[in-house]
């Protein structure tokens, strides 16, 4: 940020009074520019045929992360609920008509300045298919997963955490659950 | 919002390529200046004793709402998990200090842009004190929860999730669970 969005003075970083942190300060109208995190929210899509559980995944059409597998997911939009930003993505990104469910997985990105949510899902049909911002999209069984090449760490945890609910609910043993999990950024070799 | 914050430029209002929504965009630098909702994250602190559960709320020293009643909260910033957000505004607004579990309720609250969420703490000790935004701090039990002067809805409905929670624990029926809420404004009377 260089510029005060409200009346085009250049900006300077202070702290402002009774705060603790920098932030974009307008000098001449006093606006202060706070910045905060995102949240990137999506669906688990799920499909369930002869005692084989399928997941739907989408390979993304566009950067970062071009040709690498995702869950549908992306940034919620003002003036919609969590539920409906990843019912909205889902369409968007897989055309596919799904019921949604529970919150199943929130992740934080700390050096990102995100916090995915994803909910579980299940399809309502197979009339899926890709969006602009997909390739292709795809239902996966748990051994056919492209863990190699899963576009965010925060999908390929997600699917881990579902496969491992699932392995518990067929042994009769447990119930989904909400999977919280902080994700930070690898620390960089020294040589 | 009024001026391209890169580059000075008064913006317009327009739907870009491959997009769907109205957005600020800048007509000299190509700048789209995305909104999205922001996050506020707070802590449920309780200290039990004798059988009795306290909750420790704070009276708002701040507009909006000033002089009503709120858990410990406010805006998650960038660099955070939502758990350390948490943890901060604890100690911001009470002084206090607590060991924080699990994620306990997230509220929608889609016309003014946020989602609230709330993590279930104990209180360490007993030693905490009023922050700069709080008029004061106290602890409450169920029956003396001051319901007329909560500040926000998010707080009260947190606050019955947890002591319909504890209900079900004390019966031997149940465990905390993940409460989710979508709160719509309020439609206005046509008189």
């Amino acid at each position: 940020m260089k510029f005060c969005s409200e009346c085009a003075t250049p900006v300077v970083v202070q702290i402002p009074a009774d705060d603790t942190r920098e932030r974009f300060v307008c000098p001449a109208c006093g606006t202060i520019h706070y910045q905060n995190p995102k949240m990137v929210v999506g669906s688990i899509p799920v499909w369930e045929q002869d005692g084989v559980v399928r997941v739907l995944l989408c390979k993304r059409a566009i950067e970062p992360r071009y040709g690498y597998w995702t869950l549908p997911a992306g940034f919620m939009e003002n003036n919609e609920t969590t539920g409906q930003a990843a019912q909205r993505e889902t369409e968007e990104e897989a055309g596919a008509n799904i019921q949604l469910h529970e919150l199943f997985s929130i992740l934080n990105v700390p050096h990102v300045h995100q916090v995915h949510l994803f909910y579980r899902a299940t399809l309502l049909d197979l009339d899926y298919k890709a969006g602009v911002e997909s390739l292709e999209v795809q239902m996966f069984a748990e051994k056919d997963i492209p863990w190699d090449d899963i576009a965010f760490p925060t999908v390929s945890h997600t699917l881990k955490f579902l496969f491992a609910d699932l392995a518990k609910i067929r042994d009769g043993a447990g119930s989904y659950g909400v999977h919280a999990l902080d994700i930070f950024k690898p620390m960089r070799s020294a040589t």
